[in-house]
C-alpha cells in the first residue's frame, strides 16, 4: 500500500481529498504565528475557539490574535478538561454561546485541543444549524495524526464511546508542533500509540523509521514530529479519501481500537488514555492476527517492545472475573459490531490489515493471553 | 413555476431526486396494511419504531405488524408528546433504547408520528453512530406535507428552536390518508397552513384548487387530502431536489417561518401550534411583500380569507411592550439571520417567491399592523 501514497516536501500541506469537501492539513513549527495558513480560513461575521482549561491558557491568545483580524467577532468557550467531560452537557456549553453570542449559520468553530475538543467542537458545528464550518488545531500527538483529519466527530453516551456523532470535514487543520511541547510524556505516548499503528496497518517503511527515531520522538525533536506527523496524515488522507464514511477501507484506522474501547469502556472513560487503550488493543489485535495466520510471532514481539519502549502499556487490565467475556460483551456494544456479529481488524501480513470475523473462543484466547 | 412539476398519476409515489440519496414518498388511503411500499425498507437486524403517547396506541400495532416479517428484532420507543419535548432529554430516550438493545449502524429507525417525533427522530438517526437509515410515516397534515419531507431533522434548544439538528434523508416516506382521521381539528388547520403555503410561493393554479376544495379538506374527504398531500410533495420534491442543503431556493419553502418562529419563541413553544404561527407569519410576509410591492392589497385579502377559513387564527399575538421590538429580537436569533441580517421570504408576484433585505422600520410597521 505505501508505494501508492505520493509524498510531499516539507512546506506543503497534505490535502485530504473529498471533491467540494477537500481541504488542507499545515504541518509545521510556529503555524500559530505564521500567516500561510490562516488564509484558508472561511469568511464570517464570528468565529469562536472552542478549548478547555488546560490549553487555552497556553495558546488561545496566540490563536485569537490570528483571527481578530479576520473576524469582526472572536468569541471563546473554555470547556473542562477530560475524556469523562465528553458529553452531552459540555457540547451544550457551546451551543449556548453560539446562541448567546447570535452566530449564525456561517460562523466558523475553531477547535483547539486535543481530541476531545475537536471531537465535540466537530459535532458542535455538524449540528449547530443543521451545520456550521469548523477548524482543526490539534495540540496533542493523538489529535494531530488521528482524530482531528477525516472528519469523525461524536461525543460519548454513558452507554458506549462516540455512540452519538457525525461525519463533518473541517475547512482546515493546523497542527502546529510547537503546541507539543506542553504535552505532558504520558500523552505523548498515548498520541506515539496511534503513530506506531500507520505502520503494522499501511507501511512497514515508516515502522522501521519510527523504529530507528523513537527515541528523537520521545524526545520531541521537530523534526522527528513533523517527518511522523506528516506520514500518518499521509496515509489517513489516502484512506479516507476513498472511503470517507467508514463503508470498508476506513476501517482499518480501526486497528488495535475494538480491543482498546472496551479497556476504556470496562475501566470508566478517563481512567487510561484512548492512545494507551489503543496500543494494548494493538497488541491483542496483532495477537488475534497472528492466530489467524497472517503475522508470525516475531512479528508480535516486535510491535509489542516498539509500543513499550514509547512508553505504552502492552498488557491489557483484567475486567472482571470472567474477563474474556466482559471484553467480548463490552465490543459487542461498539459501533463496529454488525448486527451483533463483531468484526475485527487484522493483518494479513505486517503492512496490510482488513477487517474479518473470528470464532469467540478464539478471541477470548487472545485476551486473556495479552492481560495482565 | 408551476409548469416545471410533472404530475404523478395516484398510484405513483413521488420521488425526491437526490442522486443516492433519492427516496420515494408514498402517499395514499390503507398504506399501513398495503404492502407496497414497505417493499422499500433497508435490510437490517433490527428497526426501532419511535412515537408518542397519542399515536403508538392508534397505529403503532399496525406497523409492527409490516415490520415484524422483514426484521429480526422489531423494537417500540415512546416519547411524550408535544413540542416542548423536542429537546435532547426526549432525544436522549431514542439513544437509550437503542443502545440497551445492542442496535448496529444499520438500525433502521422509523418515525411514527407528526413533525415532532419526525424531527427528533430524523436527528437521533442521523447522529447514533454517526448516522443510521431513517423512515418517515408521518400522522399528521402538517408532517406529510412538510417536515417529514426533505431531510431537515432538528431539536429545540431553549435560547431557539430547530437550532440543533442536521440534513440526513429519509429512506421512504408513507403518508397513510387514514391516520388523518384521528387528527385533531385544530391541527388539521395547522396543517392546511403548510398546505396553502405552497400556492403563494410556487403554484396560483394549486390555491385556487385549495379555495375550491376547502370544505372537501376540512371534512377529510379522502380523495381532497391526497391531491392536496400529492401536490405540495410534488413541489416540496423539485424545490429540495436541486437544493438540499438550504443554501437558496429551497429557503422559499420558508415563506411565513420567521415571523411565525418568532410567534412560537414569543409566547413559548407548544403554545400557539407550528401551523398556527405559520399561518400569521404568512399574513405578516404577504403584507411586507405588499408593502414591498410584489403583491397587491386584494391578494393579502385572499390569502388571509383562505386562512381564516381553514380555521387559523390571522392576527399575531402582541409580545411584550414593545411588540414589533420583540419581535425583531427573536427573528435575529432564527437561523434565517446571516451575519446578524435579518432576510425575508417574500413574494415577487402572486406564486414566485425569494429572499430579500427589507429595512427594520418597515417591518416594524408591517408587524404591528398585523397583530391583534
Amino acid at each position: 500500500m505505501a508505494a501508492t501514497f505520493a509524498v510531499a516536501t516539507q512546506a506543503e500541506p497534505v490535502r485530504i481529498e473529498l471533491a467540494e469537501r477537500s481541504y488542507p492539513i499545515f504541518i509545521g513549527a510556529g503555524l500559530l504565528r505564521a500567516p500561510e495558513p490562516w488564509a484558508w480560513l472561511p469568511q464570517a461575521a464570528a468565529a469562536v475557539i472552542v478549548s478547555n482549561v488546560t490549553v487555552a491558557p497556553l495558546y488561545a491568545q496566540r490563536l485569537q490574535a490570528r483571527l481578530r483580524g479576520r473576524y469582526p467577532a472572536v468569541h471563546t468557550v473554555v470547556l473542562p478538561d477530560g475524556e469523562q467531560h465528553k458529553n452531552w452537557s459540555t457540547l451544550n456549553r457551546i451551543f449556548d454561546t453560539l446562541l448567546q453570542q447570535h452566530c449564525d449559520r456561517k460562523t466558523v468553530l475553531i477547535a483547539l485541543g486535543g481530541g476531545v475538543v475537536g471531537d465535540i467542537t466537530g459535532f458542535a458545528a455538524a449540528s449547530y444549524m443543521r451545520g456550521v464550518p469548523y477548524v482543526q488545531v490539534p495540540t496533542t500527538l493523538l489529535a494531530q495524526v488521528d482524530s482531528s483529519v477525516g472528519g469523525k466527530t461524536a461525543i460519548n453516551h454513558p452507554l458506549g464511546k462516540n455512540m452519538i456523532g457525525a461525519f463533518h470535514q473541517p475547512r482546515l487543520v493546523v497542527c502546529d508542533l510547537d503546541t507539543l511541547r506542553s504535552l505532558p510524556a504520558r500523552e505523548l505516548s498515548a498520541g506515539l500509540a496511534e503513530v506506531i499503528k500507520y505502520g503494522p496497518i499501511a507501511d512497514m517503511a515508516f515502522f522501521d523509521w519510527i523504529e530507528a527515531n523513537l527515541d528523537a520522538l520521545v524526545a520531541r525533536v521537530p523534526t522527528a514530529l513533523a517527518g511522523a506527523v506528516r506520514r500518518c496524515c499521509e496515509i489517513k488522507a489516502a484512506v479516507v479519501g476513498r472511503d470517507e464514511r467508514e463503508s470498508g477501507l476506513r476501517a482499518i484506522l480501526n486497528f488495535g481500537h475494538t480491543f482498546g474501547h472496551a479497556i476504556e469502556a470496562g475501566l470508566g472513560y478517563g481512567e487510561w488514555l484512548h492512545g494507551e487503550a489503543v496500543g494494548c488493543g494493538m497488541v491483542m489485535a496483532a495477537t488475534l492476527s497472528q492466530r489467524l495466520g497472517g503475522v508470525d510471532a516475531a512479528f508480535v514481539q516486535r510491535l509489542t517492545r516498539l509500543l513499550r519502549a514509547a512508553g505504552l502499556p502492552v498488557k491489557g487490565p483484567r475486567l472482571a472475573d470472567n474477563n474474556a467475556g466482559r471484553y467480548l460483551e463490552l465490543m459487542r456494544v461498539d459501533k463496529k459490531a454488525d448486527g451483533g456479529k463483531l468484526r475485527y481488524v487484522v493483518l494479513e501480513q505486517p503492512g496490510r490489515a482488513a477487517l474479518r470475523d473470528a470464532p469467540d473462543a478464539l478471541v477470548r484466547e487472545v485476551i486473556d493471553a495479552c492481560c495482565a
